[in-house]
């Protein structure tokens, strides 16, 4: 959530919905207010905040996951400030599909929605995340999410049956690999990672990518299919600055100049 | 090396040079030749021509060697025809780094050597690979191969120190995530892969790229960064029809219309 604040903010106006535990540092509470992210929809409950912990193999690339704990998400009901319920582009983040569900339905009118998951939820609550599917726009999953719900070794293919389900457009993330979206009546856009020599940490680099793709989108207003690969290319181009730092250090003092600089670099290595 | 002269007499006059067993399939000399490639330095000799066998993994994208039998590559005296000796493109292709040294040591004045090798040899040869490399313009490498080389685990990170061995230019092939082009002045140019929804068999897909690569820098005599760029682009799309059949047969029928095909439509997947 904070990968999500902290990057969206840079873009366009943002408000987030979740709950936090007693354990949050309230230093990022405060941070995300600096930055005129809209945190009325954040609730502080007594517990812990959602944590997830995973081993990352030697590439960087692959990880296991280690345990999930949902923490005081268990008893979270959101409810959404008036403001958050007009926003034009929703971006339900990767938490229990049921509550996604909740919060899709208190939206007025949302121009785009986007849809993130995770192994964990396809495997215990795969009707939910199947009926998510039939209502969002642009869902962004990995390699193994797309083989566990088509079967698809091809994430290419995988992708394909993911569009019957009922989104308008796949991302195909794959990490270091770069990401692939797929849409109904387009070619695939093939966007590979901007490289970085030295991965320190790719957490939250899901998070960065479909937010700060979001926040572009919203901000330029713009979802025709050629706008939707360079809010691809902006999502890339963020995660790559998550990536360089631990946790979401690269976060903190990053600029819409650093990332624009970047984006520019990027073209030029993908020229031929 | 029927892969490098089926592909590479597409685009350019070609010699081969090396060694069959008696057990080689004649269709495929005759084939060769039909396709103007000139055969003078190929010896066939008494014995079992090279042969590699491995697994697939799931992705098709790891592979573990399960055999690498030399065959009458043991005994094999490389004498280059003189036709050949003149080439101004050179490549050596994956073989042990003694019989490509003989062969570089016959040219008269090459404009462009390109050189390949695998795991085995850096296992097994590795001074003599690292002397390779300081003779060489550019060497095509993977993931695994610049990590046996220079214990990096980035393949940008790796291919930096492989340029501190001497070449131009190390093209970094990573299987379906594509390629990158490393040069000493430039911006790394990254290159994905084409993406096929059915990967049959990728056995050859290394020897297409380079094949193809080179036989198109010949073809434009054009050895600018730019025209390097365009170059992978050609090998990448003319591995990914290897990659649609087993063995041999994607090249067959194939033609520069093909593939000048799906270069355009490769371009168009990757505009943003």
């Amino acid at each position: 959530m904070f990968y999500i604040g902290a990057i969206g903010s840079l873009f366009s106006p943002i408000s987030l919905v979740g709950v936090v535990g007693s354990d949050f540092d309230m230093k990022r509470i405060k941070f995300l207010k600096e930055k005129g992210v809209n945190l009325d929809g954040i609730e502080i409950a007594e517990g812990n905040t959602f944590r997830w912990s995973g081993k990352y193999h030697h590439n960087m690339n692959e990880r296991d996951t280690l345990s999930t704990e949902l923490g005081v998400f268990e008893g979270f009901d959101p409810i959404l400030p008036e403001l958050a319920k007009k926003s034009e582009f929703l971006l339900l983040a990767n938490i229990d599909p049921g509550l996604q569900l909740k919060v899709l339905e208190q939206m007025i009118e949302p121009d785009l929605i986007a849809f993130d998951t995770m192994n964990l939820w396809i495997d215990i609550r795969r009707d939910e995340v199947e009926e998510m599917l039939g209502k969002v726009d642009l869902v962004t999953l990995n390699d193994q999410e797309i083989q566990m719900l088509t079967g698809e070794y091809s994430p290419l293919a995988g992708a394909r049956k993911i569009l019957e389900f009922g989104p308008e457009y796949v991302v195909v993330k794959k990490g270091e690999h770069g990401a692939v979206l797929l849409g109904r009546d387009e070619k695939p856009f093939i966007c590979p990672a901007f490289p970085i020599a030295n991965t320190v940490d790719p957490t939250g680099a899901g998070d960065t990518f479909a937010g700060a793709m979001m926040a572009y989108l919203c901000a330029t207003n713009d979802t025709t299919a050629f706008n939707m690969r360079r809010a691809v290319v902006y999502g890339t181009v963020a995660a790559s600055f998550t990536c360089e730092a631990f946790g979401v250090d690269a976060l903190i003092n990053l600029t819409v100049k650093d990332i624009e600089a970047r984006y520019r670099q990027f073209q030029a290595m993908l020229e031929f």
